[in-house]
């Protein structure tokens, strides 16, 4: 199920050019032509549409992090980051569930992010919460 | 083969205390206690020892982001980053392999990243490189 106003099905179809790294049966990994954080990034996804990764079929996530490792490997990457947003507020601006290879060649390159822990959260409620939820699943 | 001075293997083993959300056969997911970007942070990782993704059996990474799915999914999530950290530089603070789910509750909390895209970079030689590289550990 493709759409065709989405820039990743478009990618898919065939109706944008894009520089394919790797496909797979299930899977797509290009270069990160339009908006690179470093020399080197790459962007995989499903080939089938879904907006985050918990809408994506489990074939596909089963598959996609051992196509990342094949690439991470190919390149014999040492440092980089593995990032996957969801949702707007957390920074999805393509609505196909995607990830990033960003390469970390120095300080100044690729992934920066801030480490302001909140150490005085309370994790105590949504604890309880995520394992009643999961219980709930599993039953 | 576990580790026995790795804080992740020492909470394989049960030496070390952590609020478990979920285990499976290869797959164990902590609240992230010490050092939170948001509530609900949760540390995913593979029972087996390993440095970086690359490093990973095929199997955990088969495994880890159904994991991942089905508590996104119990916690309701619509708004969270996936990150995987690899080598220092990268971020990676704990030398065994793991992901962190961080809801995104709000601007002001969860992941900060930076957004500043490098469009002048050149990727030819590197996809290249990738492309050459592949075809090697294909044939």
């Amino acid at each position: 199920m493709n759409h065709t106003d989405c820039l990743l099905c478009r990618i898919v179809n065939g109706d944008l050019h894009a520089r394919k790294v790797i496909e797979t049966a299930r899977i797509i990994g290009v270069m990160n032509d339009a908006e690179p954080f470093s020399k080197g990034h790459i962007v995989f996804f499903p080939k089938r549409h879904t907006l985050r990764l918990n809408d994506m079929d489990d074939q596909d996530l089963a598959e996609i992090l051992v196509v990342i490792k094949r690439v991470a490997a190919a390149m014999k990457l040492e440092n980089y980051n593995v990032l996957q947003n969801n949702g707007s507020l957390a920074g999805q601006t393509v609505f196909h569930a995607h990830f990033h290879l960003i390469p970390k060649w120095s300080d100044s390159e690729g992934l920066k992010y801030g480490r302001e822990f909140r150490r005085e959260l309370d994790h105590g409620e949504i604890y309880q919460q995520v394992q009643e939820a999961l219980a709930r699943l599993a039953s």
